[in-house]
């Protein structure tokens, strides 16, 4: 019973809560509910905790026998105090919200707070892609562009737990506004609006493609889904912005390894569902970009636990965080 | 006498080697001879032989009380062969040579062999403008651009000792070629030679600086130390060339910031030497275009062991491998 961690999802749409197995990666009575984001912190934190007390109590364990819960959260935090800063891609502002402590309160469980594509990257390390190697980046494509290092085995935070931000290396100095405030970010070239904003200007540029014909012209409803199953079907135009995407990408991935030298980079995140559409390009240009280290004792692979893989490291990261405290070590 | 260890710099136009008491970071004997790169490897690396038994018999010192003599080396390495794969910036190939067993034959001592650039990162944390922190990079900025990383108190290496080359990172994808292969990378636009292009091209455009009257218009004795100079004399142009290159070094700065969130960023290399000149606009670069992470918690800050650190940084690193062989684990 030692293992059995709560591990928590807060996405932009879901929030989504099992019972994770740290020794064996394997979820337990996994639910989800809608995030509805715009009803404020208060509001999302105390669905929150219902629905992890509904997960525990579904499964009729006993609150003792859980070693705590580990909530992925999509934006910047504090993780000495357990505070989030900010949460970019969420409806409603969260000011210095101390979701760790709320939590504590409510379910009266030991909690730990982790940045999603951290959580994401800690999973795939432990049981998806990135398993077997001691030293691993991971890329987050979706609404933003998040990431995670794992050096020698170990997660690496830098300062106060934000390092890792690979969506956010600046690929041309020159390039266009990121959300983040700077410019010429990966994420400003390749996120999943991006993606899709090449596809509405595709359209209104008249080139010949069906992205238009699938949504029926309404652009608001073009996304990288759509694009991809245009590509699926031939269409030229949308293949080559997946093209481009992966081009951006993999100049993103070719920095990583000649900084970080990993010996594996995991592509994953909703827009890497498009699998090799994406991946080829990425790989092609990563290695094409590459001299002054062993390009080719690098794997570039796609995630393997999909949605689930940040649930899963949220949940391996409170159990570590756990031991720490247990030992009485500080952090 | 635990402490002794023999460090080596193979420089591009001197040699240099100097017993390092790796217990305080002091330096005695060093010696200095011209490196003489064309004459071949054989021949360099058998006067590299000869200084090292120079230092050593100069001391006065029984070699059984030297621990280990470690070599930096300008270029691609394999760590755990001691091999060196490829030296670009130095006159005449040497196509894998065992760099590491000959100098262990010719001198008697146990060698080890580390990048230059790591060299000096690992001298800078230990004893210079990197000490009291456990998470550092490090810029050398010089004929070309080398880098190291310190993570969680330890060198990092990457596979084969490769990582750390944040000379190599791509801040814009478009732009020109550089000495790797590869385009676009921080050495293509801001090393000594790129920043001494920028002076004959100003010269050359007949724009208003006294950069071409410096060398008599001569435009192959402009260097980085000209403009400089021109610089520090008001020259308005050679200003601007030190506010370009540091704002070129900024933006890759700011990658490795939000990448690995390191606490201090150090930056070195003979081009370094221009002071404010250069750390001004990279400082001001990096904080303006990093907003992910808490910036102004990085502090970047000028190297601090001079031309000597790779030196120490060799040494404290054959200290790290020696023990390591002598605890019998392998690496």
């Amino acid at each position: 019973m030692d293992n059995m961690y709560i591990g928590v999802d807060l996405g932009g749409t879901h929030l989504r809560a099992a019972i994770v197995n740290t020794e064996t990666g394997k979820l337990t009575g996994l639910k989800q509910i809608p995030t509805l984001a715009r009803e404020g912190h208060d509001a999302v934190i105390a669905r929150m905790a219902i629905l992890i007390e509904d997960v525990i109590h579904e499964q009729q364990i006993d609150k003792t026998d859980i070693g705590g819960i580990g909530i992925g959260v999509p934006g910047v935090l504090d993780l000495e105090r357990g505070i989030v800063l900010f949460l970019p891609n969420l409806a409603g502002t969260w000011p210095n919200v101390p979701l760790k402590k709320i939590i504590e309160e409510k379910v009266g469980i030991p909690t730990s707070l982790l940045n999603d594509a951290r959580s994401m990257t800690f999973g795939e390390w432990k049981f998806g892609a990135g398993q077997g190697v001691d030293t691993i980046a991971c890329f987050a494509i979706g609404t933003g562009i998040g990431g995670g290092l794992v050096i020698n085995g170990k997660l690496h935070l830098g300062i106060g737990g934000t390092g890792g931000e690979l969506g956010h290396q600046i690929i041309d100095f020159n390039g266009p506004p990121c959300g983040c405030g700077s410019h010429g970010c990966l994420e400003a070239f390749a996120s999943g609006p991006a993606i899709a904003a090449m596809g509405v200007k595709a359209v209104l540029q008249g080139l010949t493609t069906s992205i238009g014909e699938i949504v029926d012209y309404d652009l608001n409803k073009i996304t990288p889904k759509i694009i991809y199953q245009a590509a699926m079907e031939g269409d030229e135009i949308a293949h080559n912005i997946f093209e481009k995407a992966g081009f951006y990408i993999g100049i993103a991935v070719a920095n990583i390894m000649v900084t970080i030298g990993p010996r594996k980079v995991v592509i994953g995140g909703g827009v890497a569902q498009a699998g090799d559409l994406l991946l080829e390009p990425i790989r092609r240009t990563a290695y094409e970009r590459v001299f002054v280290m062993p390009r080719e004792q690098v794997e570039i692979v796609p995630a393997a636990l999909g949605p689930y893989a940040g649930l899963v490291g949220a949940a391996l990261w409170a159990r570590e965080q756990q031991s720490i405290s247990t030992d009485g070590a500080t952090n």
